[in-house]
């Protein structure tokens, strides 16, 4: 460690690298570290070499987890039959917590964006269609983000995915909960309207 | 560290132990630490054990240092008859970023409250009238907080240096710069009408 760089400076250089901290967000947590008691520091740094040290990808799904298969793969509880398709581990978290979902899922990390150089050899496309060959499965969830990345995802699936005759969906794309009309995008209302359901 | 402990788990338990971090924030700040090269995440831990580590506080101004005396107090070029006084090292910065400032600055580490205990034995002051009283000084400049706390600590610093001789000042109250005066409280508008200038 260079004696001449200050350690404050150097913290805060560290946390800017990370997305949607700005210099005042980083000076703001190196004051609160320096006031904190020195275990808790000591956590933290444990727990971000923990963190990098430990976890992995489940051999099966692609999730994130510390073991050789992620906690929702080994819960027999979960519905065998049914795997939900998304693009990070984020969103697979964001899913459990609606708490809507109780089947398996397939994790493909990333999404065909032919402009970052991420084609679908780059996805765990192969992976997936492996397990449907596997058998038991009943239904396929594909839920890709609603954006130009996740469509194109979720079509390139699709063009595999419905020779197998396995039964395919997409989650449904609408005005959102509390969503005021006034303040949606064009798009989200036309599909809205497009994908209207009688009541 | 428990095996069975989620290493995600554990790392947004400690993120979120900072002020203005929920759990979505610490899961976003999570997910990038587990996309960036692994050298990225020991520096990060490396950074956080070194802050606390070597940073301590000047033995004169008790601004943050890595050293014996601060920057600003080693820093010959700068005004030795002016001293700020400002409540937390935090402030200082803010200051220098102004750069509208030149002299010396005193940390008070705090502020008068009583609500949350903090008296003037648990400031800096005694070592700030020991300063002043060593000479040399010919201006103190009181840059507290524009706040119950920091007027009270203001005024009771007033009654301290005044028989000192020393000239004594307080930053300006008034409508920010970029201010709009619709918005502005009621408060600080009387304050900018009652300390408006002759221009």
């Amino acid at each position: 460690m260079n004696r001449d760089v200050d350690p404050i400076e150097l913290l805060i250089q560290e946390l800017t690298k990370f997305p949607g901290i700005g210099e005042k967000t980083a000076s703001r947590l190196v004051f609160h570290l320096l006031h904190c008691p020195q275990e808790d520091a000591e956590a933290l740094a444990r727990a971000v070499l923990n963190l990098k040290e430990k976890v992995r990808f489940c051999s099966l799904c692609f999730n994130l987890t510390a073991q050789e298969q992620c906690k929702i793969c080994q819960d027999e509880r979960r519905i065998e039959g049914v795997i939900c398709v998304v693009e990070e581990p984020s969103d697979l978290i964001a899913i459990e917590k609606a708490g809507a979902f109780k089947g398996r899922y397939h994790v493909l990390q990333g999404a065909i964006s032919p402009l970052d150089g991420i084609g679908p050899d780059n996805l765990k496309i192969k992976e997936l269609l492996e397990r449907l060959r596997r058998g038991k499965v009943d239904e396929v969830i594909l839920a890709t983000n609603i954006n130009v990345e996740g469509e194109t995802t979720a079509l390139y699936l699709q063009k595999l995915i419905k020779p197998l005759g396995i039964k395919l969906t997409r989650i449904a794309c609408g005005v959102p909960s509390g969503g005021d009309l006034e303040y949606i995008d064009r798009v989200t209302i036309g599909k809205a309207l497009e994908n209207r359901r009688e009541i």
